[in-house]
């Protein structure tokens, strides 16, 4: 079977509608899908791509848009969100932790909800206490391990890798190490094209 | 009905996927889009707003996804494509007069048809005496009209609109003269918001 690798940053607005379906896509393909965290916010950095800053037309939008695509899978949003996070790198510091020991999903959905249905920044640390306990892990044990030289520099290895592919933007999705997808609009194009590969 | 207003400038890649996809729509649903040239490029610049240039992997990106969209859809596109256009107020200054006569849809089909399809810009002299010839109308007498100061204020006068809308990329699309949708991606989205406006 073809590889299809989520990479994704929490901190990325639409990356929560692909973290909340991608279960459910699973469970209707049998995709095994991947998740590989890295930091989106240094990539764009590096490429000067300043999607929202100065851009209120746009901006603004986005949150209408983010809303109503949330609205049509069953997540009631309101607005406003806290955005940017503050503690963008430590939430994803965590993330690649719970990569490496196998609890990511649990702790970046919970994350996530915690984030843009109960007001509770991730990377903060209510919700981190929170997210973590829903995980099953000790709040204690985790910060101390992602706030090491270990994870940091496999924070910049991912971050590199995902460079390396090409990658811009949070949810991206890369099918066989090399097809490029971005955006949660386009998960459906990924997972067809994962597909196809499987019955070819 | 509420009302549905198509906002594009000839020019956009994606574009090309809604003026392809907009008539089977509008067969299936009753839908009548009205079509809205104004210059997505002005509002733009003004906001600052860079894609692409400066940014190699997110325009290599576009080019791949646009290339698989239009695809899905049964449009071979042969990579690369004369981008940005040369004459783009040109080729959306007709479109302003196409739409004060009549003969938008036509015209717009045809530019980009022989821009992505056939390699002749749109706007540029080749394009416009093929797609004009394709809409009926003599080349002389439009290109005096598109010259004018007339049209011009009238694009001008779309362009202002279309900001004042919250517009800020092409296509997009205005359901009821307030909700905004962006992207050949949401037009699904902007016809069934449209169509909950109609049963409610």
């Amino acid at each position: 079977m073809a590889t299809f690798d989520f990479w994704f940053s929490i901190g990325s607005t639409y990356t929560y509608l692909t973290v909340h379906r991608l279960a459910g896509i699973e469970n209707e393909t049998g995709l095994e899908a991947a998740w590989r965290p890295f930091s989106v916010r240094a990539i764009m950095q590096e490429m000067n791509n300043v999607p929202f800053a100065g851009k209120p037309a746009k901006e603004k939008y986005m949150w209408r848009d983010f809303q109503r695509r949330a609205g049509r899978i069953g997540i009631d949003i309101e607005l406003p969100i806290a955005y940017p996070l503050e503690h963008f790198d430590r939430a994803n510091r965590v993330a690649i932790l719970a990569a490496r020991e196998g609890w990511c999903e649990d702790y970046v959905r919970a994350a996530y909800r915690y984030w843009m249905q109960q007001g509770l920044p991730a990377g903060g640390e209510e919700n981190l206490g929170k997210s973590l306990a829903d995980a099953g892990q000790s709040v204690q044990r985790v910060m101390d391990l992602a706030g090491s030289a270990e994870v940091e520099q496999e924070y910049l290895a991912a971050t590199d890798a995902a460079r390396a592919l090409g990658i811009f933007g949070s949810p991206s999705f890369v099918v066989d190490g090399r097809e490029l997808f971005w955006g949660d609009d386009r998960l459906e194009d990924a997972v067809e094209f994962w597909q196809a590969m499987a019955a070819s």
